[in-house]
């Protein structure tokens, strides 16, 4: 018999993370993406101010999984929520419910920290995983498109009217 | 001459926050969803966690409009990032560069905080928003679908398998 812990991640973990990072990048086949270290995590995740938290799924001692979040924020509600930027367990221990164990955590620190919010971004063609969000009673906000503005651009708007 | 000053919001800014937060709500016939107050926005903005930030901008001294944002976080490059959650210039102030104005020194913030990407969302069918957007050289992340569980499916969740 298995036993599956989930807790949250501590400074000691860093290395623990990246590796289910790098696990991860590997998977979607984005390893090239990955500029992450173990100092950049560690002063970002456990420095002066905490910019997200992470938790990490054991199998008998052994990491197989990871969530990281942070908090976002509803002007509506004026309350924080929680934001699940990347959820991953092992290939080898899928099947297992480690995801929705991973996953009944999250949604019991968000209610826990009062937030009334629990949001994640997914992949248009992942129906795996849009299939378990739709399971969870996940309502998709499909009429929204995030942008992203990076390198050049940033810096041209940085740059603009000072 | 109009003078448009664009500066970071204090405790003492709450009511022209929420004011403003209540016009955008109005402008989006949303009304009936604010339930922001200004004791929720002062514990969530300037209690012992500030979960957002904000800057307003003023037109000789009147507050026209509003752009509240927090940090996200990218696991792959291992740092923060700064997302923005709601702007907002009040339809009499508009086509005058305010926008711009708030987004520029948004820009200015991120890359100040060592953040590499600057993200938001917006509506599909907002058609000015998405033109504007794309002159900055923002990429819109199309692939992606925010999932967001609230309510009863929440609190599901949060019991499954504890």
């Amino acid at each position: 018999m298995t036993t599956v812990v989930v807790r949250s991640a501590a400074v000691g973990d860093v290395p623990v993370l990246l590796a289910l990072i790098r696990a991860l990048a590997e998977f979607e086949k984005l390893s090239h993406q990955v500029v992450a270290t173990e100092a950049t995590l560690k002063a970002s995740m456990f420095g002066s101010r905490q910019y997200a938290e992470a938790l990490i799924a054991e199998v008998d001692g052994a990491p197989v999984g990871f969530a990281l979040f942070f908090h976002s924020f509803s002007t509506f509600l004026g309350e924080p929520g929680l934001y699940l930027e990347d959820l991953f367990v092992r290939p080898e221990a899928r099947s297992h419910g480690i995801g929705l164990q991973l996953m009944s955590e999250l949604a019991r620190v968000a209610l826990g920290r009062g937030c009334r919010r629990f949001e994640w971004s997914v992949l248009d063609w992942n129906e795996r995983a849009l299939s378990f969000y739709r399971r969870l009673g996940a309502e998709p906000m499909a009429e929204w498109t995030v942008q992203r503005l990076t390198g050049a651009a940033l810096e041209r708007l940085a740059s603009a009217n000072g």
